[in-house]
């Protein structure tokens, strides 16, 4: 059987905002600013630079707009934020943000606790964010969480997750991110869940998300990619899955995405070795090794 | 595309000879036992029980016949060893022992480092052994080693290991398993060496074997079950790759493995929650965490 994998695939990084939002340690503006220009020098084309949400719900984030305004900004690199609300968007704006992304889940009990609203009224929050961002002549990039289970409901339907998924494209949004949110999903369920949403937004303008919580990332991606799919989201260094937090979702991290693709003769533009010294730059602010076994070789060779 | 999967994959758990051999610290008798008798329990019907080679190599197997001299054997399970030449295999029959497997490489530099000798001068020494193996009724496995890349040589052409598999498989070997010693391969490349062996020896006797220094194991494992293998080596808690151990290089953990076949409807027979269970055993022998995020998730889960 041959596998018909694209010939290119656009990363998007998260580590910056998903990544760093995960962690437990703060990060001073410095770093962060100096991580997503190691990012762009690495070849990245899409780095998520943070979040305009509540400091008291991500204290991780407060410093967003700082960091935006110290930011060597690189023409052709998009350095989208998130934005839940009309108060973020402002933010973003003045800031001078050109892609924001907004995040729904596929789950209702997880939008109630994770966003503190259902399903439907999180798209009623989100409709005027989107007119508002299109009419600035912003991207927008949609989110869906929990694509492949929730915490609290267990298994979700990959009917769930093309509703959603169908009201983002419906609103403007140019990409849709699919996200593992736990790590749970396996190769077959993942291809179920992407075909399914692919018959209500075309895979072109679809990207797939893992968290590695249960090691099964790259196989997802793996199949994802088999079946068409061809912007993936990582987290360089697996920013956000420290091993000794409890609880621990990190990102399938970026080292180890480039790496399988780069041994496919798949293109991403992406330079590994300064991917993996701009990884170990972040860890070492951290504190800890990278969670990446990519990384961790690479740190070897490179000591 | 539809992946056409095996619907049962055999799992052949080399943890306690394979994992252990590459482990800094020595596990007493004791433990090795408990260890075997607990992935007995699990399900595991293929488990490496330890090896017959010079024990100046290999301190970590000396109490090989110690441990099968103990083990409560249950029938239906197969518990190989490797053996290396005649006097492996005499002590290996003495031994009880009821399948034996040699060990042969696809790079010549990396058969004179490992085995001081050439790989023709290696095949030569094993089909004696193989001639006593089956007079005396004994199943009969193969190695082939550094299948996707030498530490020595760098890539191994698909064609040298399609021509030890074919020697090993001439000389009366029931399975050949191609091992990814060092954990470089990616599954494109993964797929095509599999393909060259399939040419020479019937897919129904290739197993692979997978190494998961450069994390892309699963994902390679994923892409060969789509091509017909039914038949995975891998080692419970990732034994073999402590990530503080330099040069580690570890084999996929067979939780890992057990989770993405279960996820897929892919009958292995193991029961993960014990399985994980030896693992965290082992580990604490060991003094250290399992090398396994689905064991590290598991293990939070039991605590």
């Amino acid at each position: 059987m041959t596998i018909a994998l694209p010939k290119r695939v656009r990363i998007v990084e998260v580590g910056p905002r998903d990544g760093l939002q995960n962690e437990a340690g703060l990060v001073p503006v410095e770093a962060k600013v100096a991580l997503i220009e190691a990012l762009a020098d690495a070849g990245l084309k899409s780095i998520e630079a943070g979040s305009f949400v509540s400091p008291k719900w991500v204290p991780q984030m407060a410093d967003t707009a700082a960091v935006l305004a110290r930011l060597k900004r690189v023409p052709g690199v998009s350095y989208p934020v998130l934005v839940p609300n009309m108060q973020g968007f402002e933010a973003a704006a003045a800031a001078g943000v050109e892609e924001i992304a907004v995040f729904g889940a596929a789950s209702e009990s997880f939008s109630r606790r994770n966003i503190n609203c259902s399903i439907a009224e999180s798209l009623d929050r989100f409709r005027p964010v989107a007119k508002a961002a299109l009419a600035r002549g912003m991207r927008l990039r949609g989110y869906v969480s929990c694509v492949l289970g929730c915490p609290y409901e267990g298994a979700v339907a990959p009917s769930a997750v093309a509703a959603v998924a169908g009201a983002l494209a419906e609103m403007g949004c140019a990409e849709i991110s699919l996200g593992d949110t736990i790590g749970v999903g396996t190769p077959l369920k993942a291809q179920a869940m992407l075909r399914a949403v692919a018959e209500i937004v075309p895979m072109e303008r679809l990207a797939v998300h893992f968290h590695d919580s249960w090691g099964q990332a790259l196989a997802n991606i793996l199949a994802c990619l088999e079946i068409g799919v061809s912007v993936v989201d990582s987290a360089v260094a697996g920013l956000g899955g420290c091993p000794y937090a409890k609880g621990a979702t990190g990102n399938v991290a970026t080292e180890d995405v480039v790496y399988m693709l780069d041994g496919m003769g798949i293109e991403t533009g992406v330079d590994l070795a300064k991917l993996a010294a701009a990884g170990r730059a972040i860890s070492a602010a951290l504190g800890r090794a990278p969670v990446s076994k990519v990384a961790q070789v690479l740190a070897k060779q490179a000591a």
